[in-house]
């Protein structure tokens, strides 16, 4: 008498030739108890699957089923999910520091208005206030608070300190995850950078996939699509305009800048998604190169 | 010979008939120096003020005049001032808290996406977070992270949560506030519906100058334009809307609550605002007696 083995992901069965199951259990097993065992041909396979037809099957097809999507769903997060939500996390924690940084300096100039002229830029200004040591001036035209009162404003201005720390904690926390899994977007775009284009495209393998030229405007979707609805200007640059080789260029040579790293950054996607040797150092000497042209 | 005295913001002069300055100083001292000295008439004052038409008191002026203005500014801020800023923080802490959480759940969710979903509470979200202790099922479909992501993510949360701890903070310091400086308004509205009047309001002053009707419905100016435009209902509440009467009444009730509070508040803050007496409890009683009915 003939023996079928049929596996699929509730186990392995064994049928007979009318389509009758005999015994089910691990494969290996079952080949070593039915001697004479074999695939079932298509004629066969028809009658077997009758058999799963029935409700009991129901149930174990749904729940292996959720079973191999869960296990999926957790192999599918790679460095590059992780790289994504630290860099909006970025994002999100530069604006509410702004914003509460903002606030911080109404508050404070009820009692020293002239601090917040003196220094301009936000993370600066909130760390001088958080050190009491700062003596306003005689002359100030802040009233005079109580020492309560300025220590709970004190207390505010640290947890907005707080805030600037852990954006640079998450800085480091990019710049370790693009240094092992994108060496060579990091060594051209560099890490914050480089994290905004992954985000911005989506993932790194969408990043790896995108033609040099739709690298350039990432990120200035806005004008993009203004330019091709009105005729605008096109954008020159998006996210790349944020870097230091196109922040230094002249301006009518920015944009040629913005078309140079785009270029080897396309470059540099693709060897990283690939998994391939680190050429980040001969892409910046070839920029390097363009440049003295 | 008759001396005359003047005073003004640089000092006192003593001038003879004919609008000379003899002397200059503190006015006492001048007094006792010349017996026979008297208040200058119409006449004189007139001459004595082109005395004071120099160049050399141009300055003298400017600078006592800022002093003077500097002065008036440092008296001028009052404890609603404080409260105002205080309040005003709580809206952005609150603003940024929330922005920080809802991004705290989209990257732990790559690792423990049940969290999210059991824990629809922002805050209570957060400090399970920054708890290490939590594990995840095994059943999650989250991704199984390294320690040293989970612990980024960590850091993230418990800046996060400092935000909300610091929201505590600047809500008992307005309590303080309030207590000292509103203890009616505080009875009556609580002491952070109160804060938020009084910044709606501008200050004190201007609040305890607004009729009932108008603090009734303060905050909701959006909704009373558009009634006063368009016809559209007009509103019944605006912060008040946030007091626990008003959240606790029948729907159809709610107006006549917040008129109630409305004219209760409004006693409260004149007496608040011209130093009388604590008639909070009373106040809170005809309150209870009104719902009585």
């Amino acid at each position: 008498m003939t023996h079928y083995l049929f596996s699929n992901a509730v186990g392995s069965f064994v049928f007979d030739e009318a389509g009758k199951c005999i015994d089910s259990g691990i494969e290996d097993a079952l080949r070593k108890k039915y001697k004479n065992i074999s695939e079932p041909s298509q004629e066969i396979v028809r009658k077997i699957l009758v058999y799963f037809r029935k409700p009991e099957f129901f149930k174990a097809f749904h729940e292996k089923n959720i079973e191999i999507t869960a296990q999926l769903l957790r192999q599918s997060v790679q460095t590059d999910n992780l790289i994504i939500q630290a860099i909006d996390s970025i994002a999100v924690l530069d604006k509410a520091a702004n914003a509460l940084a903002k606030r911080l300096r109404e508050w404070y100039s009820l009692y020293n208005p002239e601090l917040s002229r003196e220094f301009a830029e936000n993370e600066r200004f909130v760390s001088v206030v958080c050190d009491s040591s700062v003596k306003k001036s005689k002359e100030s035209i802040g009233a005079q608070l109580s020492n309560s009162d300025i220590s709970d404003i004190e207390e505010f201005a640290k947890s907005v300190r707080s805030l600037y720390n852990e954006r640079q904690n998450v800085e480091k926390y990019i710049d370790g995850l693009m240094e092992s899994s994108c060496p060579n977007i990091k060594a051209v775009a560099g890490s914050l950078i480089g994290a905004k284009l992954i985000s911005q495209a989506g993932s790194l393998k969408r990043l790896s996939a995108l033609p040099a030229s739709t690298l350039q405007i990432l990120g200035a979707e806005k004008a993009l699509f203004r330019h091709m609805k009105t005729g605008a200007k096109p954008p020159k640059f998006g996210i790349l305009f944020q870097h230091q080789l196109v922040q230094k260029a002249q301006k009518q040579n920015q944009g040629k800048m913005a078309r140079l790293l785009a270029d080897k950054i396309s470059i540099a996607a693709k060897v990283d998604y690939f998994k391939g040797n680190f050429v980040g150092d001969k892409l910046l000497e070839e920029i390097a190169k363009k440049i003295k042209k």
